[in-house]
């Protein structure tokens, strides 16, 4: 017997990070009504090497029979279980801008797994609206409806000038886990998780990458 | 002198994930009609060691006086002058589902740097369809358009199942950069620079570590 958590502690970041290519992959061979796929298979689609495949499927405790190759079923399921998301994972949102109100109308990429329960925000304009079905609340309630509802995580669309002091109100709501959109460092207990997702960075490397080359192609000099 | 490409070569891509963040931060203290900072005040906002801002910033070749700081609106102007941000980066997004249209009303995180010119999409109800201020076009006139208006660069938020297919049509129509934000690893030349942006990566890590942490607090045990 080991602890999950000891189990957790020994994956790799990027080993998680491919586990959702994986689940689309399978989920898209299950509608095409295969049961049974190789990993070289899987390997081709994910622009890998088939051991990374049996590496990384076995940490959900997925082990593939030899010239057989993966169940579809057992293995979506494995990766889900792994996951956490086979059970609904129940998250408010908190700042109902742009980007929140993107996310919420956004339901293709958390595939059941995670369910936005209602918006806050402390615009008066935006209190009370309805936003892709979702309400929007006034943020003087998170702290009660927080707690009344065991809701533990919450993702974060507010602008960066609020965004620490809306993490200390989370934090003090009880809030385990952050999904941070804004580009703010946030300062958090150790108890607390936090996932950067500031998508001004990807935006920024490809724009960098991009100058780099053209002006290679161009032969530039800079001084 | 130094080429550029080779200037480039040598940043680190976290320095550059870095640089959004830097850039937010001096926007915000311009607003408070500060003009000059010091690295330390930074650091603090950074959460990080004060050598690094000067490490990161000198990239961009700004230097800060000692004891005095960096010049606010030339460090501003220097990051985005790095990153190209100060000229508007053309781009056309291809495919106009939930996450597409959320990325077209998202102006947010685009500060005047990304400006996309029109959305592509293959389904015909979609199709002639304005979604912030953008018009949908049908995907067979992305070629023509993309050569006549010298568009080099491409969002692609279409269905894991096309991506290859549109990634393909994308270098053929000469495109050298793709925002990826499908969960496909895509086959692309060496000349084409592709970020990928797959948010269920970050879901996914977001998920284990808070169950990670759940269990370590009930000290529940895995067979």
């Amino acid at each position: 017997m080991m602890e999950i958590a000891e189990q957790y502690k020994k994956v790799a970041q990027p080993t998680i990070r491919r586990l959702p290519s994986y689940l689309g992959i399978l989920h898209s061979l299950r509608k095409q009504g295969i049961e049974v796929v190789s990993g070289t298979v899987i390997a081709e689609k994910m622009l890998c090497a088939p051991i990374q495949i049996r590496k990384d499927l076995a940490v959900t405790g997925i082990i593939g029979r030899p010239r057989i190759g993966f169940d579809v079923n057992d293995t979506i399921e494995a990766i889900e279980t792994f996951l956490g998301w086979n059970n609904s994972n129940d998250a408010f949102l908190i700042g109902a801008g742009s980007l929140g109100t993107a996310l919420l109308g956004y339901g293709g990429f958390f595939n059941h797994n995670l369910n936005i329960i209602a918006a806050f925000d402390s615009d008066k304009v935006k209190i009370g609206k309805v936003i892709h079905g979702k309400k929007v609340l006034g943020i003087e309630k998170l702290s009660n409806l927080a707690s009344r509802m065991h809701v533990h995580m919450a993702i974060l669309t507010v602008p960066s000038s609020v965004a620490q002091t809306i993490t200390d109100m989370l934090i003090s709501c009880n809030v385990q886990g952050i999904w941070n959109f804004t580009a703010v460092k946030l300062v958090v207990p150790d108890t607390v998780v936090v996932q950067n997702e500031d998508l001004s960075s990807g935006l920024a490397v490809l724009c960098t990458r991009l100058r780099q080359n053209g002006k290679a192609k161009k032969g530039e000099n800079v001084k």
